[in-house]
């Protein structure tokens, strides 16, 4: 129990939550991946009103007894099934008529994940799960339920500035991966191709090597690296 | 009226948002400003349970009938008079027992603004408000209320981060001001000395001359320069 000053404790026992509007939250969970040479998003076909039909980021009430990262990781659950993928909490949404439902206020998360790690399956809320590519997403007329279209947008945007100054493009690569392979998503998720010599020596901090190489291809074997993991 | 499909509006209509649990939602600004060759942060002193007398950031319950950043100027108003002064939303703070009254979530904002704007009073609900350095007040032993501290750790981070490779520092100075002014104000944040030729070099693109200079000193007069607007 908290008591730092004379009677507070007392006006906690009597403290009337109710006396200040509360407001429903929720997590929206824009899940990442690369496929098929495409930066790609996790979306849910909703089954239920409002937006019944349209695509939609797959999302969370948040409960009394839940912090904000818990109803992520349990958001991420229920859609890919995994546990211990990577997420950062991006921005919280709050305009008056973003739900039609009544006041939703959305606090939005980025998860990162390698293809194959992610074998998602569709949540109980949703009639369809599905992987799609972001620019196609983006560029389509479909409608994109609620605000969404706008937070894909910002979280894109963060993506590709964080991917400028941070590692956080490793997570998705599996744990080996070789270095035209990390190049290559660095280039989609950015949008354009890079130098070579640049680029290897732009991550060469980050990496370490591994004894294992590419098999089974005509040209010369390729060496796998991983990710360097920080002292810290 | 939204109406994407059919029976949303019967939907709509027979809506129960008490169905989801709801949360008291608050937004607490983290007000920074240079003074006296120092960093400073806006905090006042509480004069209401809990934490009563102790240190906290100034911030707001979030009404059902204002944005997030409505909520914010809101606060940056009562607390300062201000209108206008720069502000971004930093981070979301969800943590079960951070406020002892009951579940608050809270949408922290950044807002940066130069000493010579600042005249600030208190607002009602505190007997203090104060300016004082973020160095001194994260050194001390004083309680601060709620997170708060950590809070202000955090900001502290992205404001260095962001002093970095972005423009923000800017908001921290006169209109127009001098290049060495501008240069301490960018070692005050990052908390160590740059280099002349360097530091120059950085900011050109950002800043354009004007045809005032400094006056009454015993050394060469030095030129006053602005912000350069960009063109979006």
């Amino acid at each position: 129990m908290n008591s730092h000053s004379p009677g507070e404790e007392e006006f906690l026992k009597n403290y009337d939550a109710s006396l200040y509007e509360r407001i429903s939250v929720a997590v929206d969970l824009l899940t990442f991946t690369v496929e098929d040479d495409c930066l790609k998003i996790l979306m849910v076909r909703r089954g239920e009103h409002p937006f019944s039909g349209c695509l939609a980021l797959p999302g969370v009430f948040v409960g009394k007894e839940e912090t904000l990262d818990e109803a992520a990781e349990r958001g991420i659950f229920e859609e890919t099934g995994l546990s211990g993928i990577y997420y950062e909490q991006l921005y919280t949404w709050g305009a008056l008529d973003r739900d039609p439902r009544t006041r939703v206020i959305s606090v939005s998360y980025m998860n990162l994940v390698s293809r194959d790690k992610l074998s998602f399956r569709a949540g109980q809320r949703t009639t369809e799960a599905v992987l799609l590519p972001v620019r196609d997403l983006l560029d389509e007329n479909e409608e994109i339920a609620f605000d969404h279209r706008r937070i894909i947008e910002y979280a894109l945007w963060r993506l590709r500035n964080k991917v400028e100054y941070t590692d956080i493009a490793f997570h998705l690569v599996p744990e080996e991966f070789t270095l035209p392979e990390l190049q290559r998503v660095y280039e989609i998720i950015l949008g354009k191709p890079l130098f070579k010599a640049n680029f290897r020596k732009k991550v060469a901090p980050m990496i370490e090597e591994t004894d294992h190489y590419t098999s089974g291809e005509a040209h010369r074997p390729s060496r796998y690296y991983r990710r360097k993991m920080s002292e810290e």
